[in-house]
């Protein structure tokens, strides 16, 4: 297993940051989740635990999604592109993926007059972080 | 319009290089198409031509999607995420999306044993961008 995951990392091309971005999708609708980064460390624990596991960039550590929310995304199939530099998961998201309580990120469009918010949340922040006491 | 734009603009997170990463989506089936790059101009360009335009790394220069390979994305909507730092495009393909002639750029999937094709060029890379004669 974790040779095998040495050769998927061998075929990434990390950027100078040791970074790349990547997107997670609904495995079976369809829906663009949310776009995150990973590390190195951040593709082997995805692969070896099947769930999730970004960089975060703000906190400079390891991320696993839904580690404080319960938003977890488990792994369905972990996709490269053409020039190794993005990657994809398809995933099945338990809950929401958006910090903000909505199920996706993307919930600006873009209209004549300017941006408009296209989802509501469906639950609150505190309920998903827990309200600090 | 442009003032619009504009607005839109002042929106979007650039990173230190000016860039955001752009998802390009097809917008009735849901399929991830491929992954690039924008700058501002290049957000410009796609709101108000209606059609994908991307910043080229690789060439340092403006790209209208199709512009070499007739392989042109139609602009359905333009969409924003939470933190501003990734756009996503629901479009509609002219063709195939990947330069190496297959219908997107996320043909690789990994399995235990390692990467695996799952999908074949649809037409050949020559007959997108014309055999030099």
């Amino acid at each position: 297993m974790s040779e095998a995951i040495e050769q998927a990392l061998a075929e990434i091309k990390f950027d100078t940051a040791g970074l790349v971005p990547a997107i997670a999708q609904q495995h079976d609708t369809g829906e663009i989740l949310m776009v995150a980064w990973m590390n190195r460390d951040a593709v082997r624990v995805t692969l070896e635990e099947g769930r999730a596991c970004y960089w975060s960039r703000s906190r400079r550590k390891l991320w696993r999604k839904g580690e404080t929310s319960n938003q977890a995304q488990l792994l369905k199939e972990f996709r490269l592109d053409c020039d190794g530099d993005t990657v994809l998961l398809l995933v099945d998201q338990e809950g929401v993926a958006c910090h903000t309580g909505r199920r996706n990120c993307f919930f600006r469009a873009w209209r004549a007059s300017g941006w408009v918010e296209i989802a509501r949340p469906l639950v609150s922040p505190d309920a998903l972080y827990g309200e600090k006491t």
